[in-house]
């Protein structure tokens, strides 16, 4: 590991698209590196400008990311949701972009990511993208009374994305959906979530990091269990999977591989972002070398560090907004003492009921020990 | 742990008298704490500036430092050489900076702070001040034909100290300090130097880091080993001496704690820095709260975090300027893809014949395997 400061001649400047706490992560991991750090984001004050980027305030524009790209050794993005492809394409070579436009065009529409992905062979639940209502109404007779009706691209965080299963149900996602492109994707009677952070060097060479367990609260993830409790040839498979898809794009850095272990033992890819995850955060306290930290070194061309775990289980809990309004943290010096809970706060400045303000990871020697250490740190925190 | 972002409402402002590489450590501990972080620096571009503190560039005279002392919660020192601490005490309350001006005053010249320590009953080696250059023929009988020469002020990294063994030796001395205050110290005959860093808190608990062992090359800290290898009686009364001298001294924060363990078996005070220390830097990788994540949290009234080491040994070593001039770093790419090999480099804009320039700490299941993974890493680094 290098901690080189910002004179040395080695040094160079990593531009971000989005400053949230995801570029704000990014950030923290790059600087240590030596990196200069700008982020883009049309809100100043960004959680990245926050952790010491610098940042060009505009919209995700022609001109803002010329502006970005232009001053950048290595691009990327800590989202891929509205990026336009052809812009990011032209202004940049794919070397320098990372995730590359191609890739991220291939993901950003979930039916093309579907069917891109089926293609190489990826084990999926059933899926159709339809046009018209009575479409609809038959694939939920065909999908056996229950599905979730999605919108092809923008959802994340339960937005986009709606679980119907009677023809009231059906009407109003179809409704509230109106006018945007959606598809249809038979429900998966799974028994655990699980998730694969894999970091793809500029040579393609791929790394992956342990097999975690997401649970989901209101489409949200809630809270991450490293590694996940299930045996170990279903590690070998989710691993397997998640290097299939890995390997299934162009270009380097991070890609969270989320799957459904089925009530039948198979693993089905559920979503794949070309990107920084929220299901690898536990690695910044649990891993060698953080997935944020791999991102960067992997497209900056530098050696990519081991993700083994260095901590025997880590529990990542996130911390939700519970109103809206402007954020305003209360004391946390109980959690503060705690050697293994660590507590991350993004700093925006605004709440809303749901909103990422932040995470807890904590580790211990059992899941269970990590698991109530991060729970109780959750109840003094309120933000 | 807390990785708090600057917009909570929780957040203070620390700011740091000095920005060179301990400010610039201390920055990077203080910032993911969610601090804001000022230096003062008579040179712009200061490695702490490099790190993402804000920097007043200016001359640590009173306007400099009434500045910084307005617009910082805690203030603290990286150094106390040439400090005005009648200025400090003016300006600050001794709550608010830390050290404490008193502890600085006491510190600061070292016959002052041996008659002290030695008042409170802690074991050190000979040592006279004088007047008259036939005192100091006189002393170098008394103590053996063989004595240090030493400034009484702004000794540093071999400056202000010389050996002294012979008639001729000594008038070199005495010449090279001539118009400096100086004193003689007894040579003591030691088998290892012992180094120990304590941690004192708002209310005077203190916490000491593991006994570690120093090796000076010509004057200047060239390798630290982590943990001495000594016996467990010896860390024992090590440990002792150094809660016995942070204990003697008002303030919080980081007191570093240098001691010669004697061919007799005893353990003399060498000195005592009132800040964080070479000595420690191996604790940022090494122990569960480094030495400036300590001091930070000591001086701004939070809960102290382990000092205990979470791998087995380190070994850090000094990356020392080999010439004068711009600073221009060869490659180190041999070293970043070692897992237990971190490097640091302050980016100091200038090289100078003897500089510390950055470090390197390596990580091991053995003394000697960690010696040899920084020894290789630094044959890998020119500055």
């Amino acid at each position: 590991m290098i901690n080189l400061m910002k004179n040395s001649k080695l040094n160079k400047s990593i531009g971000i698209i989005g400053g949230g706490q995801l570029g704000q992560m990014l950030t923290q991991a790059a600087l240590p590196l030596g990196f200069d750090v700008t982020v883009l984001d049309p809100q100043a004050g960004s959680p990245a400008y926050l952790a010491g980027a610098d940042q060009i305030v505009g919209d995700y524009n022609e001109a803002s990311i010329t502006k970005l790209a232009a001053q950048s050794d290595y691009l990327t993005t800590e989202f891929e949701e509205g990026l336009d492809t052809d812009l990011l394409s032209k202004i940049s070579s794919s070397s320098k972009l990372n995730p590359a436009p191609k890739t991220i065009a291939l993901i950003l529409d979930k039916v093309i990511q579907k069917n891109y992905l089926k293609a190489k062979g990826v084990a999926m639940g059933q899926y159709t993208s339809f046009e018209t209502h009575h479409q609809a109404g038959q694939l939920l007779k065909d999908y056996g009374g229950k599905m979730l009706i999605k919108t092809r691209r923008g959802g994340y965080d339960g937005y986009g994305n709606r679980l119907v299963d009677n023809r009231a149900s059906l009407d109003k996602a179809l409704s509230d959906f109106a006018g945007q492109p959606v598809y249809a994707e038979a429900f998966v009677p799974f028994i655990k979530e699980l998730a694969v952070m894999a970091v793809r060097d500029l040579d393609g060479a791929i790394i992956t990091y342990p097999v975690v367990e997401t649970i989901q609260k209101n489409n949200i993830c809630h809270e991450v269990l490293a590694p996940a409790q299930v045996d170990y040839e279903t590690m070998q498979r989710a691993t397997d999977l998640a290097l299939k898809v890995a390997g299934a794009f162009d270009g380097a850095g991070a890609f969270g591989i989320e799957m459904f272990l089925t009530q039948t033992n198979e693993l089905y890819l559920n979503e794949v972002a070309p990107r920084v995850h929220n299901s690898g955060h536990y690695s910044i306290e649990a891993c060698v070398t953080s997935q944020f930290e791999n991102h960067i070194r992997a497209i900056s061309g530098r050696p990519i560090g081991s993700s083994a775990m260095k901590v025997p289980f880590a529990v990542m809990i996130n911390i939700l907004g519970e109103r809206n309004g402007p954020a305003e943290l209360k004391a946390v010096t109980e959690v503060e003492s705690d050697e293994q809970t660590y507590v991350h706060i993004y700093g925006k400045s605004q709440t809303r009921i749901g909103r990422k303000m932040g995470h807890i990871t904590a580790t211990g020697i059992s899941l269970n020990e990590a698991k109530a250490r991060a729970e109780d740190a959750l109840k003094e925190i309120y933000i």
